[in-house]
């Protein structure tokens, strides 16, 4: 099976095919600091046209108002319901449950403040670094908090061993329950350069603890579930757009709904085609383009 | 299938069934800082009775000669060429196959200093903590090494996102090899805390460089493969003793010995039990006892 490209041929049957979409942001509507032509028009003339919007992003080191601020600022027409983003997900859920205890936290100031708004009160955000050796810290006297009731994983540049071991040893606990925000192996990047996402924090935490977290970004299907809980979502008539295969498109399929691969970020035609030949139907998307514009472009024949 | 329990009964046709034993130290010869009773008596009798005896650990933070320090010192029959630790095969295996470049190095003073005794250059072990935050990390100048040709990754208490960064972005390079000591989950602990061990930092940079590294602790072959070139072992003539299911005996059963958890260290008898009963042969010995010290009082009739 192969992804279909957009084309004029196609492009008014596809756009009448779907009455909200789902839209990933790094690599869909701006590559790092780049902007992308037509992108902000896109996204304007359809929802002009009627089409629901929705914002979705694994990032969790950013608030849903700092999305919010940066959409405006590009132009893109935006209101903070319309943002999902993992951190809000999570600090959505720990409310949902009516969670009292406090939350040992591996993440950023964004994830922090974002459980703050919430009203979850937890362990602050910084680096803790290891300020002597392995024996002398594990003979140390641990105060180990008796009200942590969950480790909550983000991405976390300060990741230290301090900070494992902590988070390991209050899920020894049965009750504390584990949330990651995503398992993104990597940040998508301009530059030719591994940057490791969140989940290298995820598995350093997963492989001593011996547990499975709970994760809310994408290709899993909390996203879904929050945007539903606010508007009736028909999956068939919901596109997911995105850049990256085993995220965007895998969430996209995960949850029956159709899916565009755009080709402005992560993912290069040669590895969708690589894909494709492997044959694996849940990281393979229906259409793909080079970026989110040339919807506009092709609807308004705009070269 | 069932675990056999060393007894009276069987402790002579047990002992005869086997020319060479394998012994993993921690758990096993000792529990942290505890002596186990008749450790001593049992390898040492053992050995005067012609027996072969190599000391093998996953333990890569000490080098073959510290190792063999704390073995005289307790009393136990020893030489240096008895002993194979995770981090003495990595350096030798590099030796072995003339490496010449430069190792981008994860781990101890340990594995750093057994790098050095086998002529292995290297980047120095220790701190490297993130100063700064993400966006300024990575947007500064790095001065990635030309002449790095491997990177070896062992237990470090000083982990961190900098380290991580740098050695993905190593591995990036298809003829980098990627080493690692062992992938241990936990270190045995005498007191109830969850110490991260090195499978910690492995999958920390597994996730995000998409490489899987070669492994050379237990329950990997390397080990046997490095004693057998230095003497003949036959298999099923050798007994591999410790005290971890998922490290020890799965290393017996992968190399076809014989197999005795000794229950010193982190295995409980209800661990083995449930073991039994999800019935997964590669993870269950074929005899168990308290400790490596009933050999010696079964063989010797002492209470």
């Amino acid at each position: 099976m192969a992804a279909v490209k957009l084309s004029k041929d196609i492009i008014r049957s596809f756009v009448d095919s779907f009455d909200t979409i789902l839209v990933d942001c790094d690599g869909v509507l701006w590559a790092g600091s780049k902007l992308l032509t037509h992108s902000v028009d896109t996204i304007n003339f359809l929802k002009e046209n009627g089409k629901r919007v929705f914002y979705v992003t694994n990032n969790s080191t950013k608030t849903r108002s700092q999305y919010l601020s940066r959409l405006l600022q590009i132009g893109y027409n935006a209101e903070e319901r319309e943002i999902a983003t993992s951190g809000f997900l999570v600090a959505s859920y720990l409310k949902s449950i009516d969670f009292d205890k406090k939350v040992y936290l591996i993440g950023s100031k964004g994830l922090s403040e974002e459980l703050s708004n919430h009203g979850i009160n937890h362990t602050p955000p910084g680096p803790e670094s290891m300020e002597t050796d392995i024996k002398s810290y594990i003979s140390s006297e641990f105060k180990f908090e008796d009200d942590i009731g969950a480790v909550v994983v983000g991405f976390d540049e300060y990741i230290s061993y301090p900070k494992i071991l902590q988070a390991c040893n209050y899920l020894s606990r049965p009750d504390c329950l584990f949330l990651a925000t995503n398992t993104d192996e990597t940040f998508p990047m301009e530059i030719p350069l591994v940057v490791p996402g969140t989940g290298t924090m995820v598995k350093a935490i997963q492989t001593p603890s011996g547990r499975i977290p709970q994760v809310f970004g994408k290709p899993f299907p909390p996203m879904l579930q929050a945007i539903s809980k606010h508007c009736d979502i028909i999956p068939e008539r919901t596109l997911m757009v995105g850049d990256r295969l085993n995220t965007d498109i895998n969430f996209g399929r995960n949850c029956n709904l159709q899916t565009l691969l755009v080709l402005s970020g992560v993912t290069t035609l040669i590895q969708l085609n690589q894909q494709e030949e492997l044959g694996d139907k849940s990281l393979i998307p229906q259409y793909y383009t080079d970026s989110l514009g040339d919807i506009f472009r092709l609807l308004t024949n705009d070269q």
